[in-house]
């Protein structure tokens, strides 16, 4: 039995023209703060409840991106979105007010890599000239979704960690200027018997690390070729479960590593093991990661977004947690 | 502004080499319960709950298909599935025995286009060899997820449908026997005000009929140059408004047409509207479609799933019901 890739390369070199970020207040208070497009003090965007508002952040962050690149919303070949609620209704009712071929997705919170993939995918081949690439979460909507609803008052493990409120968009098109992404791994569904839902750092670090596995023998990259690693959204325990598992096979990730959930509070905002949520790396890729990019601070990236794809519904039933991580590699023309 | 073309072709003809279907007692006892490869007495396949039990289906649907199609699992390229449980947990926890790459994808009933558009635009760009295709659905879990607990007896409208207990899978190659998929078209977001979630027929009509309108339009082929047109899953209301809505444009769809969910079941099953869920499609498709296709019977298909994609919080919130279509043509090699 040979070893099968799991790796897309996309020769004609696919990229990131614009990206843009939409995050709530306390987000915006983080240490990434001023690389945000727009910090929205209100969760609810002027909406009727908080749902409506995620889908208002959401048709935001696709209209912001479109225009920072210089395109109508008309011109868009394609949209691959989605979200943490049940059924994707923020993608959804956002796609409503597009006039483009829709693709919903869904790996939890690795959706924004899903998305990247499959967009770079689509234009590396020539179905499509240009794709916005969206995903995004709300905490409100979240907490009452998969947890209790913000009323309770519920008390969380010190493990738990923080869903993001935020959006954020790449637009993917086959020329122009911006990072090209070269390759995306494909992630498999990892399950290594985690049965508690609020430690999701743990249930999801074996399939990061599965995907790095497979990014360093498909690519035959090594970690250093990387001026960054990225993980979202595994948290401060996730992220040292992955070094961990990572060095037991003499892989050492180092400083280069940083974890997107980690990366977006800081310890003073009571976040516990960090940020998680679809929208928490999707916001960091089209802020800081596209910044440090531009400035040519990064020239090649590993951005590999992690997913638990449990529901409420398997964990009452005794079912543990698995897992996937899609990862994609950005690089500067050089 | 210029129309824009929704429609992908595949030049390479990449097949559907096997399909598979499995379905519950009740389709089994219906108008094609003789195209279905098995038939499941026990709704929950011998496991704890019906959530489990859907899992099962889907897990035989794809191992059923991967057999058909002479290949070890392991062989597959990867696995495009989605279903209607939140956080598709169907196609997550059968994905998690299969040690393949995993596109989760959602687009409520039109599922199954949406993963054999994606699956033969992959295999036509040469990303992979082979590709297994799969979604479903379970009566027991979409009513206690979507309505009520089957226990509550609650009645139902006359033009309600009943979701279908089924999972589909079609394996798809590069080479081989099946009929080639030559073209998919990838709908947009329709919403035509509709607000009743037992009127879904209503709802996703104007997504199919756009979606008809971007096929003939970007193919230049007429309705005559089909020798089926398949909508799943419309059912008799929704079919009747789509026959309604393509003549008001001079398009006469005529006994070449029928729906998924109208054909799954008879009228004396008292199934109101006819079947619908993300397997109905699915499973007429890896059965009754593919079988008329291999006899030439049908040597050109237009498959049509539609979806709703509400969710039950955005219906208690007042919002209408957006609706999708994504459609594939397959041709038999003449």
């Amino acid at each position: 039995m040979t070893a099968k890739s799991q790796t897309l390369v996309f020769k004609n070199r696919p990229r990131i023209i614009a990206g843009m970020s939409v995050v709530g207040d306390k987000e915006g208070e983080g240490p990434l703060g001023k690389y945000f497009d727009t910090i929205e003090p209100d969760p609810k965007m002027g909406k009727s409840s908080f749902e409506k508002g995620e889908t208002a952040m959401f048709s935001k962050a696709i209209e912001g991106a479109a225009a920072k690149a210089g395109m109508q919303i008309f011109d868009i070949g394609a949209l691959f979105a989605g979200d943490l609620l049940n059924q994707l209704v923020s993608s959804s009712y956002a796609a409503r007010d597009l006039p483009v071929s829709y693709f919903g997705l869904y790996s939890a919170c690795s959706t924004m890599t899903e998305a990247l993939s499959l967009g770079a995918a689509m234009i590396n081949a020539g179905y499509f000239k240009t794709a916005a690439c969206a995903t995004g979460s709300h905490f409100a909507t979240a907490e009452r979704q998969y947890r209790f609803p913000l009323e309770y008052g519920c008390q969380r493990p010190p493990y738990a960690q923080w869903t993001a409120t935020a959006a954020g968009c790449s637009i993917l098109a086959d020329s122009g200027n911006g990072p090209a992404i070269t390759h995306a791994t494909i992630g498999r569904v990892v399950d290594y018997g985690i049965t508690d839902a609020n430690n999701m750092g743990a249930a999801m670090a074996p399939a990061a690390f599965d995907t790095v596995l497979a990014v360093l023998e498909d690519t035959e990259m090594k970690i250093e070729d990387f001026d960054g690693i990225f993980t979202g959204d595994l948290g401060r325990l996730g992220g040292e479960i992955l070094r961990d598992l990572c060095r037991e096979r003499g892989i050492e990730l180092g400083q280069r590593y940083s974890d997107c959930g980690e990366m977006i509070f800081s310890s003073e905002q009571e976040c516990y093991s960090g940020g998680s949520g679809a929208g928490c790396s999707a916001c960091v890729l089209n802020s800081f990661i596209l910044d440090k990019m531009k400035k040519h601070e990064y020239n090649r990236v590993l951005l590999m977004a992690t997913g638990a794809l449990m529901s409420p519904t398997t964990s009452f039933q005794g079912e543990s947690i698995p897992a996937i991580c899609h990862a994609v590699i950005m690089e500067n023309d050089l």
